[in-house]
């Protein structure tokens, strides 16, 4: 059943459609997260592990809501991208990262990854998304997310936070055809998820490639690229998309993905992004999230002028280059979002 | 001693210098290679191991010399670009493909590596260099060339041909000290190595980033752009000089390395690339090698119009985007340099 919406065109929306705005709407990667002192105290509470939180509806809501408080113009679900690869066979545990028991590193390990149902394997993500809707009731746009498969498949080789991928690019490189057969399962599996957690409610869905800046040109054509296409080109009719790329190393790509956003990097021009798109692309960032973890609260508030001055807040999503830092003072982030909500755009 | 140019202005450093042109000059990276029977016939001769022939400036001289016959506008040195790594330490082998005994794994290999000293452990291509001039007698100018750094610590790390470059860019990353300080010593000797180079009498020098395409962007700002930086603000004053990315994947980046010309890939724009260098930046570039390898004269001579449709014909370097590959019929290597020097350039 598909939700109602009761308010029909929050910011959010109206900015990725290119719509006139009074303002451009802001949100921030990570903005349910360690710098915020009420996340910290949260958890402390309840004294659970991420593995656990990510599986409670309950917990998981709460936290997404946190940063409702703060004056932000869209919720991302509470979750983490590695989540759906349990189903399938890879069960992350936290210390305090993620690491797998038995990285994948053969065909034999692509062969036995299981097929990921997310109504019937995922369900407590469905219930998740349907009580933050019913506790929003339209005051606030909804977005969920999923890992993009390239993401996914390096966790998976590196059998921790990738790093430098060096495993994962020699397998991709070397056994190309195995690492294709493990991105067509990846692939179908995000398609499938995103396509659950729109029809479960969810405004908005971001794609993310958390890896985006290490991979090779050559690897990035072979297989993100395709895997991105294939992706934004089998959502559900008319969803919202955001396709993040972290330090967006060939936004050029990112043109032809499919999404309706790029959610680029520090040094990827946003004006340029916005012509090159011609009206069809809407932008997201880019304020360098080093500035918020180390600057002044008036330096975050300039850079946001700054970012919005160079795009004049139309058809643009304020947020970062990539997630907050968790040691990013809480000040900061409140500059951030009342210099957003306070710039003026040309008239 | 300098040597004396009995031609001044040839139609390669015109180009160069931007000057106008009455055609866009051409030669082919790998013109004196394996696709020219005429160098396999001389390798079966004089039946020499290509580590041989590359340190006898006799016949490296006669290499050299033989694409002169179909019409290029320019003659490169016969040499590798490893060669200057054997005073170094490192002496490879070639089997066919180049192969190292002791691959450099860790800071002590780095430690290892002794300071080439170009005119004594080099003379025999300064030799090389200056019986070319003899022999060309200013009819073509003479390019010289060095691998470029990071090409030539993927070679060192991997022992071999570079691959995916899994573990240099695993060193790279995790030991970004003890890379930096390989890098520092590769850049010191490449420039000596092309000053060489130049005080022997090459007209021109080619930096080869032959591993380009592979590097991802945050190494990529690291260390290779910082050593295209030092390397091109280091060379003799007024050297015209070449930089040539594999794939070109920085297109952007490449215009601030301080090079006179860029040799890209085929997806980068000529005409754009012409336009951002705004009258600074000549370009070199950039036919799709396989079509060479796999078409017809006709679609190799088509080509090369569109390529040279492109930019007008000015500022413009008719080449590859890389190296000539063996199999390519040799008949198509003549329709190229024909349908270049034949072209119509606009009035």
């Amino acid at each position: 059943m598909a939700p109602q919406r009761s308010t029909p065109d929050p910011l959010l929306l109206r900015a990725i459609r290119h719509e006139p705005v009074e303002r451009a709407p802001v949100w921030l990667m990570r903005q349910a997260g360690r710098c915020d002192p009420a996340y910290r105290s949260y958890r402390d509470q309840v004294g659970l592990s991420l593995h656990a939180l990510f599986r409670s509806p309950e917990h998981a809501v709460a936290l997404s809501l946190l940063p409702r408080r703060i004056g932000v113009d869209a919720i991302i679900m509470y979750q983490d991208i590695l989540t759906p690869l349990e189903p399938m066979g890879a069960d992350f545990q936290f210390s305090p990262g993620p690491v797998l028991d038995e990285p994948l590193r053969d065909a034999a390990g692509v062969m036995r990854l299981k097929t990921c149902d997310p109504p019937r394997h995922l369900a407590f993500i469905g219930e998740e998304i349907r009580a933050l809707r019913r506790e929003l009731d339209g005051s606030l746009p909804l977005i969920g997310f999923a890992g993009a498969p390239f993401t996914l498949a390096a966790f998976l080789i590196e059998g921790a936070s990738p790093g430098a991928m060096a495993r994962t690019l020699a397998f991709a490189t070397e056994h190309g055809q195995v690492f294709g057969d493990l991105m067509e399962r990846l692939t179908r599996m995000t398609v499938d998820y995103l396509n659950y957690q729109a029809q479960c409610g969810v405004d908005v869905v971001q794609l993310f490639e958390s890896v985006g800046e290490g991979i090779p040109r050559p690897l990035y054509e072979r297989f993100v690229q395709p895997s991105h296409e294939r992706i934004f080109g089998a959502l559900r009719d008319g969803l919202p998309s955001i396709l993040f790329v972290k330090g967006s190393p060939f936004p050029e790509l990112m043109l032809d993905s499919g999404a309706a956003v790029l959610s680029v990097g520090k040094d990827t021009s946003l004006r340029e992004l916005l012509e090159r798109g011609a009206g069809r692309i809407a932008v997201q960032g880019n304020v360098d999230n080093r500035l918020l973890a180390q600057g002044k609260p008036e330096q975050v508030a300039a850079a946001v002028r700054a970012c919005l001055a160079e795009t004049g807040g139309q058809g643009h999503i304020l947020n970062l280059n990539h997630g907050l830092l968790p040691e990013t003072p809480f000040h900061n982030v409140l500059a951030f979002v009342q210099a957003a909500r306070t710039a003026r755009l040309p008239a």
